[in-house]
């Protein structure tokens, strides 16, 4: 160990999300406080400490009868005992005038509590009888009170972000993310050799990439653009023999205005050579089981896998929240002689077919306006194509009727890990069915045994693409690459009629020795929500955008002068003076 | 151990950078190769394998009389034996017409080698003979032969950096720059109980920020800029109540054209609650020593100090190389008699002094031209005012002029790390020397025992800056910052004359109970091209741009269309058309 010389002592009752007890989490229990001005965490403090000199740093988190401070630091609350003595007046009448949140640091000695006064927060049993006390700020009127139960509107808690954070809610959740992150580098950089390597942000613009940022460069009419992922520089690594490459990547992506998207947002990105997808699945599988919190059950591997026809077969969605059963059943065998006009009609149609949903005591729950709102998709519904999303979607739509009902549907504590492969490499293009595009990304590779039909029947072969999907929602994603310059060429020339010489480099590189190589990227902010059961992907980002995209605390985006444009050569298009020519 | 399953076996000779030997050393060592399809890798191989079935995965260094493939992985060397047998003619066909540098997959033995064919090369002793390869990828003809000892042109390597990354240089240059990186957040993380938190980088621009690159956004006339640092987020972060915060920070500097500078950088980025300038030294000084390659002799702590008056009279600039002596001295006195015009003259000026650098066996060394190259600076340099930065570079000039007659002055293989404190708080602007402007920048707090000073000579008063040196270079910098709001306000309205308004969100944050603060941020690319001893810090990024902030390879930044803009209500002012229009 390096930290001799460092860690005074071990710290007890280390605060926020544990671990496990390995000899990671020996060396993360030890702060070194001899840094900074305090002696203990408000926190930490026990009986056994009883009698210690202590000196606490942190903020009022409120008075009671003019005889406590309950003070608060990141770790936890700690009761002052303020002096009634004659002499210490000064002490209580300094204390006693402060506005809560002013910050102060006590010195003072550690006692039990009188007997009957213990209460169960950890600190219960103890309290601190104040020496001296220094005042280190005092805190104005605040436009809200830090306590958990206050329920703020979502733009006041944005634009007092500082505020907000020092809920223990986002004091946990911050910390949570931290920990997590190291537990994840920890796995993949020491205990499986990957390098963590940084890709730049300011790159060359997609042809076509309509989300992606611009930034103009000094040169007249020349922009750098933000990437939406490191997809090409994971790519040249590999061509490069870095062997094993991951980075905790911030992406960019403008999509205006959408609810619970962030314009930039954090992928946990990896790439390797020599691999094919039952070595990143297990590589995946691995990374979740070693940062997984150690407070919840632990997560057991392999996840399961299921084809995407499967998936939309059972599930109706690429993404099933497997969590609960109800799965898409097929009865058109029980209805093949049927009178009924609709459900023949649907039987003769080409593909035709009646599937169904099976609600377990379905009669005894769901109430009149529950089979209304069920029907709102369409008056003709039933004979909507494609029939199973919208199934899909109904499957959902009951689940969440009979939790509004208060039957137990899905466990909110559990977590179901889903790989989905085997998706179809090409889709037709909604606005010109005869074209093709791609399903994920056009450097994703055929399934070995679907190769053949790349220069034939492009349309039927699948990919080697892998979701993984934690409770109906899609965490991550990859893909075995293409590595030979001649199949690249072909997809993005022949197949996707795209000009090629714009991916030049990328084919270049592929000829110069590319190896087999392949990746994913898990989406950090989502895969976090869902772990603490967030609401919002912002309630995992220490300062998020609103959903317009805006700061509200700094009000960014804000105008620019022109003079400032001068050097970019750009010139702001009013509408307004738009309008007035025309 | 968690790492129960994953871990087949110990990999031997773990190619890189190594660690001192904890078990964090243990862990790295450790490699899951079952992820792959490899068994080994290249460069792990030793006589103990002797007799072992093994798959290797490639590139093809070269072949050496049609009888060795030497064969090249991120690990390092091995040779393969091509077996000359009838009936393995194909393998030898297959590989004797192989371009160097394609991929391939082998399968094969451990022999040892026959005596006298052993070289020195890791795996010298052993060999492995071939029983069946196949071939991954074929390499097509390449600008340049991946060889360490083949020169080439920077564009060249910039425009072919998937190449360039291949050599053994650049790829332990990106090692230990991951290694060391990953060394620092154990330090910070798990020793010390920092916080890892990501913060924007779509921000709002700083009033004046001429070197922030902005955004446009959907929002006619609104941007968002890069920030050059996150220094608003992490004192926000303290005000927060997250005590220890640290980050990997992506930082944007838009300067031009300037040699060495890159557009995008990354900085240690970390801020400490209830801390003051001992602490936050004794922190950086243990996290260099933690992270500090085990190759490298151990750096002893604590660093050497010295005050920015000391470092400006011993060696005429903020940050001096302490690697060798010949420090400026003030001889004033021995000429205070002299019959000597010039020297009259100078001393006669107001604070006027003469100056000397003793150049040890200076006689011996300097030739006539070395003289006139002293000597460019002006013909009438000796009256030149301030005389101490310039008799700073002239220091730095002697000192190459040395080392390029031979002389031993500055140990390469050494690393001086200095701190250098006490610095004037504000300085006179430029072109208007009656106003102050920050040293630094407007938050950090003035020496305790200068704080009087601030209400009525701002001019004198020192700053809790410091900044850490290493060789002369400035590898990072901090203070202690002001943590009340109307010391905040009175330097921003009153001395520095700014509009208080535009920091608001930060003066109210300083007013909701801010604790006392400060940190540091340290130029990463900087510091790690000095240790690995690289010319420029393109040599550890991994993608860099030209010294005019072009990406050679993909041809960043690009033109954008006229259509592409309009989402952003921007267009391009063309020079020529408004030539034209004149």
């Amino acid at each position: 160990m390096l930290l001799v010389g460092w860690n005074k002592r071990v710290q007890r009752g280390f605060p926020g999300p544990g671990w496990k007890n390995t000899t990671q989490q020996i060396i993360m229990s030890v702060l070194n406080i001899d840094l900074s001005f305090r002696s203990h965490t408000c926190g930490e403090l026990r009986p056994a400490d009883v009698g210690e000199e202590v000196t606490l740093c942190g903020w009022v988190q409120y008075l009671r009868q003019d005889l406590f401070v309950i003070m608060r630091d990141f770790s936890g609350l700690a009761q002052i005992l303020i002096p009634q003595d004659e002499d210490k007046m000064n002490l209580k009448t300094a204390l006693c005038d402060l506005p809560p949140e002013s910050v102060i640091r006590v010195k003072g000695t550690v006692r039990l509590r009188p007997d009957g006064q213990e209460n169960k927060m950890p600190t219960g049993e103890i309290e601190v009888l104040a020496e001296s006390v220094e005042i280190l700020n005092v805190c104005r009127k605040l436009p809200f009170e830090i306590k958990d139960f206050v329920k703020k509107s979502e733009s006041l808690r944005m634009q007092y972000r500082y505020l907000d954070l020092r809920s223990s809610q986002m004091q946990y959740n911050l910390r949570l993310r931290s920990q997590l992150v190291m537990k994840m580098r920890e796995y993949l950089c020491n205990v499986h050799g990957f390098v963590d390597v940084e890709t730049p942000t300011l790159f060359k613009r997609t042809p076509g990439g309509a989300k992606e940022f611009v930034v103009p460069s000094r040169e007249p009419g020349r922009f750098y653009s933000l990437p939406q992922s490191p997809q090409q520089f994971k790519q040249l690594l590999m061509v490069a023999g870095i062997d094993r490459y991951f980075q905790l990547a911030r992406c960019y992506r403008d999509e205006g205005s959408k609810p619970d998207r962030q314009p930039e947002f954090t992928q946990v990105d990896i790439e390797m050579s020599f691999v094919d997808q039952a070595g990143i699945r297990g590589l995946i599988e691995g990374l979740v089981q070693y940062s997984w919190p150690v407070e919840k059950d632990p997560v057991s591997t392999p996840f399961p896998c299921i084809t995407y026809e499967k998936a939309m077969k059972d599930y109706g969605v690429d993404k099933p929240d497997t969590r609960f059963a109800m799965k898409l059943m097929d009865i058109s065998k029980t209805f093949h002689n049927t009178e009924i006009e609709f459900l023949k009609d649907a039987l003769n149609q080409p593909g035709g077919c009646i599937q169904a949903i099976c609600i377990p005591d379905g009669a005894k729950h769901l109430k009149g306006k529950d089979h209304e709102s069920l029907n709102f998709h369409s008056p003709d519904f039933h004979y909507f194509l494609p029939q199973r999303p919208l199934l899909g979607k109904l499957r959902l739509q009951c689940a969440e009727l009979l939790e509004g009902s208060g039957v137990a549907v899905r466990d909110p504590s559990a977590f179901h890990f889903l790989w989905v492969v085997d998706f179809p490499l090409f889709l037709p293009k909604e606005e010109d069915p005869d074209q093709l595009e791609s399903a994920h990304h056009p450097f994703t590779a055929p399934l070995p045994e679907d190769a053949h039909l790349l220069y034939s029947l492009p349309h039927k072969v699948r990919g080697q693409h892998y979701d993984l999907v934690l409770n109906g929602c899609e965490i991550g994603g990859g893909s075995i690459r293409i590595h030979k310059a001649s199949d690249q060429q072909h997809v993005l020339e022949t197949i996707l009629k795209e000009d090629p010489s714009l991916l030049s480099h990328l084919l270049e590189a592929l000829d110069s020795g590319a190896p087999p190589h392949g990746g994913i990227a898990l989406g950090l902010d989502r895969f976090l929500s869902i772990i603490v059961g967030a609401p919002s992907i912002r309630d995992v980002i220490a300062f998020p955008k609103s959903f317009r995209g805006h700061d509200l605390m700094s009000r960014a985006p804000d105008f620019v002068s022109e003079d400032e444009l001068k050097s970019y050569h750009i010139a702001v298009n009013w509408p307004y003076i738009k309008a007035h020519i025309c």
